[in-house]
Parts: structure tokens; sequence; C-alpha cells
């Protein structure tokens, strides 16, 4: 592994994916005053508009991602559907590539994944492993059953409820794996770090609250309303599948809460998460500043809430395809620590993320009355 | 003036200046999703690697600052000495110009600024103005007296305490004032914001600690150690300031607090300051975002301060010139609410603002031990 300058002396960090994360990476990366470099498929992506070193290109192709990751000193990811192939080839090369392609390879495939729960001890739903939509017939007599495709999910995509025998037969006819339907009192996350040396943190479990229809989270509600004792419980789990892993950089893992109080893993991401956009204003460090922190090999920051949260998505109206007006975001801002973040993206279509707004209020009540209030304010439309 | 298009759709906001406080305020740009131009002369501006947009050139010379504004919708400033003669004709143009040029004018100019609180009673420490050393004889009976330059002050820049004769024979040969000096328990600045509809915000007053050496701040703390009643009457009087000049934008007003607990304007200036980093780590909406606010015409956001907080300026070490080491940074990451800021600048020199560092902590005697830890850890020092 090549020694690398400090971090202040033009250390060029390379991000593949210049989405709404890298953009909020790279929001935190000027505190470090590192030059970062990002590669991105979209001509207008979010982060675009912020860096003089943007590439666009493929985050699949591995000539392309060797290509850029070559004029890079560290390497890291804002989205996992890359070549991590590329990655493990420019680790061999001499480069830091945070976290390491293995970690990115194993989260990519769900299958691996879930195994990895299992050969582990890591609490995780009950799972079998499926080929193709005709091999699903046979666990016919478990439904529900929670059916996800091994590879491209995200976002919601990817997984499906199955619970009748239509069902299965629109079912997505891949590699993938069953998992018994849960029922779960919370769906939390949590946030943790760890850098080479070893030294951790974790945040506060989140609480996701999903809208109905488009399995997106709707709102967070932060920190988790839990039972007493689970919010710690929540954390060392998580802790314990960053270790299991060697992992560095910023993991984010995703739980179920179950009726009888228990956790169970339900998938992990290797970068910074939806469900930690909050950290940004109501924590001491923010994520993306923590995963900065661990990839560049320094102690991490304190990861205190200082304020009640809620985080909003802006999602895409239905029905909405176009150049984005945001109805509403002047009376949103009036309202008392209401803070909006917009991701740039120039057109919206149902249900795709746009931007989401945080909500600060050191009284729960009220938190939870502006959550309301903004969110019947505030639409994602297209120019009529 | 020209109607704008709504902020998120590709509104162009130059920034005269592309030093710290601009970099701060494209930091916060980036929630807002504006396209931020720069201009400066440097070609390693702090603001270089985070912009696509960026002009090297004069902000002084008028050609060159109206070039430029005219590829933007907006213009604001991150520092003071500017063309303000070519951003009044950007305005007449029909830019939007944010603070106005006549603001920026009169206070480019520290005899207009005082001649200004006395036409509108604002409280300010006796003055009188001065053409040249021969006319500062006059004045020798007042000894001991504060000598400003009229134009080209700058941290501390253009400032003499004038004690002794021999203090007169050294002083600066130029129009200028001589002040009163005011024997004073405290210094402190408040930050206030206005829009052009005249809504306003005003931060808790934060406490100034001066380097005997170099005059500049040392460290200041937040929020200021303050008689009771004093913290009130500091916030209204800054928005007099800001009232009384029909003000748009974030406006920092320097104060003293006389030993009688009266309350002295010092200067002011039209901008983000030095004087309100600590906003980004422990207020709920920073200065750099209250300033977009206010210049984008949106209403202010929460100027709450959650923590106490406390501010180094990181200063390039007496004898230290070139590259440019922070020494001992990673044990100073190592302290628990230590978040250092740097901006990037590639070579030190003596007392230039290398950088700053954020504590917070709630308890206000650890932040005081912690800020005295920061200090004696980080040093800035050139490569030997």
């Amino acid at each position: 592994m090549n020694s690398l300058p400090p971090f202040y002396r033009g250390l060029r960090v390379g991000i593949l994916g210049g989405g709404q994360l890298g953009k909020m990476l790279l929001q935190a990366a000027m505190d470090y005053h590192l030059e970062v470099h990002v590669l991105d498929p979209a001509a207008d992506a979010p982060c675009r508009p912020y860096t003089p070193f943007f590439t666009q290109g493929s985050l699949t192709d591995p000539e392309t991602v060797l290509a850029f990751g070559r004029q890079c000193d560290l390497l890291t990811i804002e989205i996992e559907h890359v070549s991590a192939e590329a990655l493990a080839l420019l680790k061999a090369e001499g480069k830091q590539v945070f976290p390491d392609p293995a970690s990115i390879a194993l989260i990519q495939d769900k299958r691996a994944q879930k195994q990895f729960y299992a050969a582990q001890g890591l609490p995780t739903a009950p799972f079998v492993l499926t080929e193709d939509r005709a091999s699903l017939l046979a666990h016919r007599g478990r439904l529900p059953l929670v059916h996800k495709l091994a590879r491209a999910g995200y976002d919601g995509r990817g997984v499906q409820v199955l619970r009748t025998d239509a069902d299965l037969a629109r079912a997505f006819d891949a590699p993938g794996l069953l998992e018994d339907w849960v029922p779960f009192r919370a769906e939390i996350a949590v946030l943790v770090s760890r850098n080479a040396q070893g030294q951790t943190a974790a945040y506060p479990p989140v609480e996701m609250v999903f809208h109905p229809e488009a399995n997106l989270v709707e709102y967070l509600w932060a920190p988790a309303r839990l039972p007493s004792g689970v919010a710690q419980e929540a954390e060392a789990l998580a802790l314990r599948v960053a270790e299991a892993l060697g992992y560095v950089g910023l993991l984010a893992v995703e739980m179920f809460l179950t009726e009888d109080d228990s956790l169970l893993i339900n998938e992990i991401a290797p970068r910074p998460h939806n469900s930690g956009h909050h950290t940004l204003r109501a924590c001491d460090s923010s994520q993306y500043e923590q995963h900065l922190r661990a990839i560049l090999g320094l102690p991490p920051g304190s990861t205190r809430q200082h304020s009640p949260a809620a985080m909003v998505n802006l999602l895409g109206e239905p029905g909405a395809e176009g150049p984005v007006v945001y109805e509403g975001i002047e009376a949103a801002l009036a309202l008392p620590g209401v803070y909006p973040f917009l991701y740039g993206k120039s057109s919206t279509r149902p249900f795709r993320k746009m931007g989401h707004v945080t909500l600060l209020d050191p009284d729960p009540e009220a938190l939870l009355r502006r959550v309301e209030q903004v969110r019947s304010l505030l639409r994602v439309r297209a120019v009529q």
C-alpha cells in the first residue's frame, strides 16, 4: 500500500457516484479541503456544479472505473452498484480503496449478504436461496414471504412481498432469496463507522416510516422511539457487523424490531445512507464527515444528537414528470426549524428522490406536527 | 429589477471573493443547489476546488467585476474590498446585488461609517476625522487614541493605538479618524440578517478574545458571557444598524461593552464574519445559510444555538513561512467535540488565517479546558 500525503496536502479522493450522497460527501470534504474527483454517468449529476474534477462515465464498466481511479489517491463510493472488480484491481495497484472491494462485492449480492449473516451468527430472518420463478413454487406453503432479487435492488426495487399464488405468478424470474415475512414493530437503521485502526462509533438508531405504496422511506424519526435497552443493543449489533466485515468507512445497518422485541438485520449499505441525512443538522458530526474521517484513518467525530429530528424525503408526486417545481418551498422555509436540501435533479418523476427536509425541534410533539405541515405544504410537481 | 427564476432553477449566484468565507458560502449554497460563480485574484483561492465556475481576476477592477457580474443573476460579496462602483452599475443594469452597493461603499470607508453612526444616533466612541499625520498632532492632548485608516483596513491592519508622541510620529500618513480609547470589559459581535421584505433575525452575541500581539481574534466564545439584559440590548442595537442601512444580507456588528455596561459600535462588516464560524456547528442555521436566505428573499432560519461553542483561529506561527503543516491535527481530532475547518491555503505566513477549529461541549468548563488543549496541540508551521 502506498503511503499517502497528509489529507490536507492535495489528497485526491475519488468518489464513484455523483448523486445526492456524493454531493453531501463533497460538502463535508470542504472542511478538510480534500480534492474530490467524481465519476457519474449523468451529465447533470447532483455533484456536477460543485467540483471541477468531474468525469462523466459508467460506474459499472471496469475500464472506466480503472481509468478514473488511477488519477486518485484514495477511492470510495456513494452507491454500491459499481465495478467491484475494478476497485479490487486498483487496490492491487496500490490505491487506497475504502470500503474494501470485498465488502462492496459481498453487499452487492443479497444472497451472499444473507449467507454472511448466517455464517457469522448475526440475527436475520430465516431464508432460502432461489434460482428462478419456478423454484419459488416449492415454498408456497410458507406464504407470505419476502422475495428479494440477488442483484440491482435499490430503494425498494427488487423486493416483493408475496402473499398469494397470483403474486407468485408475477414474481421476478431471476436468482434471489425468499425470506420469512416477519411481523415487526419498527424498522430502524443504525449508522456505524470504523477506520483501519479499528476505531468505531455508532449513531443513535433512527426509525423509518415507510410510504405504503412506493416502499420508500417517507419520513424518519431520530432518535428512534424504542423500548429500554434496545438502542444500545442495536448499536452493538451494527458494530458487530462492521467488525465481522473488517469494514472501513460508514456502514448503514437496517434492522427490524420484531413484535417480541428482538432485532433482525434486514440489509446493510456500504456508504452514507438516506436514513442519516438528519445527522447533518442534528448531530455533532454528520455521517458524511464520519465516512471521510474513517476512510482517511482519522478518529471518529462525536455522534451526539443535540436535538430531536425528523427527515422527510421529497419524492416526485405520482403522475408528475418533467422539469421540477418545489411547490410550497417558501412557505415551508418560513416554519421554524425546517431545512430543505435539494439534490438539483432537473426533472421529476413519480417517487423520484428529489431532496429531503430536515426538521429540528427540542419538543417532539411540535416536531411531529411540523412533519405533517411540511408534508402537506411541500409538493414536488412538474412544470405545467 | 429583473424578476428572477426560482432559486432552485439554475439561479446563477456570483460571489466576489473566493476566500474562506466564500468557501463556506459555497458549502451552504449546496443545500439550495445554487449555481455559484466565484471571482478571486488568486489561482489557488480556497473556493477553487469546489466550483467549475471560477474566474481569476481582480475584485477592485471595475471592468473585471462588470464582466463577471454580467454572467450572473444575483451578486454578493465575501469581502468588502471590491469595486462598489461596478456593483452599482450592475444594479443599474438590472442585476440583483445584495448587500446594496451603497451599503458596501459606506462600510468600505471607515470615516463614512462613523459619520453614519453619528447621524443615526447609533452609539459609537467619540471621534474626529483627520487628513494626514500632521493633523494628528492637534489631538495629542487626548492620547491614548485609536487611529484608523479610512480605507483598506482588514483583520486589524489599518488600526493603531497611539499612546505616546513616538506613536504619533510613526502613525499612518493618510486620511483617517481618531477615536477616543474606550476602556472595555468585552468585545462582542452580533450577526444579524435582513431580507428585502424586511424580515430579520439575530444570533446570540459572541465574545472575542484577542491575540495580544497580532490584533487578531484568537478565540471566540459563544454565547458571550454578558451581564443580564445586555445580550438582548446588543441584538436590538445590531438590528437597528441593519434597519438604518435598509440592509439586505448578513451583517456583522462588532461592539465594545464598556466598563459601565454600555454598548458602543466598533465596526461593521457587510458579509458573513470570522466571529460566526461556530454557527456552522452550534446553531440551527449557519450565518452562511442565513446570508443566502436573506439575499434570495427567503425567510430567515432559526438562530437557536444548541450547544455552547468556542472557535479558535488557526493562525500561521510567527517565523513560519512556506508550504503548510498542521502539526497535531490528528491529535486534536481525537479530542471530543473538536472540528477543524481548513481553508486550503497552500502556504503559511506569520498570523495568516489558515483555518479554524470549532469546539462544542455542553459543559462550558470542559469547553474552556479543550480550547487550551487545542491551542497547545495544534500548530500551523511550514515544511522544514
